[in-house]
């Protein structure tokens, strides 16, 4: 291509690029103005939070702008992006699971912790202690392979329903929360999930749900082995935890796992209180929120602040709400904050 | 807008990116064709099997087509990207610490293994052990926070020469290796590095060397522990290993950290042995590569297979390059296969 041909096909292009730059930036505006990035939550010192933020960190003239690779936003699964109670999907899934593998376990009939949960025995399932739940773990999460393990998870998911609400659990994850996920996604953020939960049993779900892919999924994680089987190399699930992502772990997690230091983190509990504090600690803009269960109608009530029933699931404590106060965490209330709480509503 | 305004201007702009997409077609023709994506390659079955890989694995029409967001390639660092020889970057980065730090422990002047480190005494330091090796790192890696430590790692690197090249160790990154990197993420493959190095060491340069971002840096890392200075919560790091991101644990490592195995890997070493036995044993198109030192004039040769010297670093055996061959593993000769091994050659 001769010089002068190449010239002005470039000259051009230019004309072209600023033509349709024209016709884009006249004709999107109206459609953008239109559009509220987070339906779902009514108007409010919350919702304004979550707004506000996105305009310092993305403006670039703002004084707290952070380059698109390194907007970094991470939230806590159960309580915070899907319902908890009356007791995490996981640990639902445990106890299906030891009702399923019963026919091959004959002993656990008279057992415990085993015999408690094939006899529905709810009084004594209230009362395990940290020892049984590890020995349930034990028995439906270690002893197969990794690829074994997330296809039984999925078929699980693919049949269990949430006792209340009748629905698979993948259903009972806050709206509001997938919004507020999408447009940190939409204005440059990688969103991870970092749960206290199986990181495993999260990256089942975490894209088709959550949007969110299993390298960005952080979670407690059980020891692996590498063995041959049939010649091919499997990574062999041991029932021993490698690491805990609760607590402190968050933000060990956090370090360990992504290498930065988010400017947004979403929880509901004392188990996202280090979490919350690490990515406050940072320069610049900071949105530190939790989710407040206080809509006993549509959802679940419980605390104990606020004066709201003390359960042991989800363990926003009083002295969580004084540190929320004193440190300008933002507390979402799902009575007041959100006009809807799930797609399907 | 009226509906009749909005429909004339999507018409318009439709128009437009018609245009544009054939004028961008046909300048752009020749100028791909012309384009050699790994200009440092010398045609051969190495650089063929990189470009007939993802041609197979990014043509729709192609049988093995993996679909953008599953493109995974994973790297080892030492000796794969990077000179190994006369000894890790990192071995270097802990000795010269030790001579630093030395006047704040006069008793190093007299134990072991630091006082052969002062003394320089190589012959005492090609002997050290594990459990030498163990202090030294818990010396120089340990007992700061995870910032003060990037902070000294980036300190390091921007002073520090490699003794034979006199460069920096960033400077020391073999050309082709970042080519096959550069063409593998335009390819839409996300990079990865999987080292048994420190995973917070190369996360230092990870960004501006390789083009990789912290979050996909997976290494050996220390325990950190959550502890408030001055009331900011921090992370310490302790002089206790909490992951080996080696041999058995680079496949467990890639599980732990990504969630997806790799279609591509790319070591040097017996190290990458699992990883690279990990990669191969998924459908579809695979691509696994072991650098071969074989170039002692511009880099360095040693083995021992092919009768190279043997050497404590970088150890390539005879069984690896066996298994290689067995496995369909491509050996990439640093001498026959690169044209070029630093960019400023």
């Amino acid at each position: 291509m001769r010089l002068t041909n190449v010239l002005r096909k470039i000259a051009l292009l230019g004309f072209i690029w600023a033509i349709a730059a024209l016709v884009l930036s006249t004709s999107a505006l109206p459609q953008e103005k239109a559009q509220d990035p987070l339906p779902s939550w009514n108007g409010g010192p919350a919702k304004q939070a979550i707004l506000s933020f996105v305009q310092k960190v993305t403006e670039k003239s703002s004084p707290a702008y952070v380059p698109p690779e390194e907007r970094l936003a991470t939230f806590d699964q159960d309580g915070t992006l899907w319902v908890e109670h009356p007791l995490y999907a996981q640990a639902m899934f445990a106890l299906d699971r030891i009702r399923a593998l019963a026919p091959q376990h004959p002993e656990w009939k008279t057992r415990q912790p085993f015999k408690a949960v094939l006899k529905n025995d709810r009084k004594a399932m209230a009362k395990f202690t940290e020892g049984d739940w590890a020995k349930i773990l034990g028995a439906t999460h270690a002893g197969m392979t990794t690829e074994a393990f997330l296809k039984i998870v999925g078929d699980w998911l693919g049949q269990a329903k949430h006792p209340r609400f009748q629905r698979p659990y993948t259903e009972l994850v806050f709206q509001p929360m997938l919004e507020v996920m999408k447009y940190l996604r939409n204005n440059g953020f990688k969103t991870y999930i970092v749960t206290g939960g199986g990181q495993e049993f999260v990256r089942v779900y975490g894209e088709r749900v959550y949007g969110v892919p299993p390298e960005q999924v952080v979670g407690t994680s059980l020891a692996t082995k590498y063995e041959y089987h049939n010649g091919q190399p499997v990574l062999m699930r041991l029932p021993k935890i490698f690491f805990v992502d609760d607590q402190a772990g968050k933000a060990i997690g956090i370090n360990l796992f992504i290498g930065k230091r988010p400017q947004a983190a979403f929880g509901n509990s004392t188990g996202d209180r280090q979490m919350l504090e690490y990515t406050g600690a940072g320069d610049g803009a900071r949105l530190m929120m939790l989710v407040l269960h206080d809509d006993g109608k549509r959802e679940y009530a419980y605390g104990p602040a606020q004066g709201l029933p003390v359960t042991k699931i989800g363990t926003f404590t009083q002295a969580l709400c004084d540190q929320a106060k004193k440190q300008g965490w933002v507390v979402i209330s799902m009575k007041n904050d959100w006009n809807k709480i799930f797609a399907w509503e």
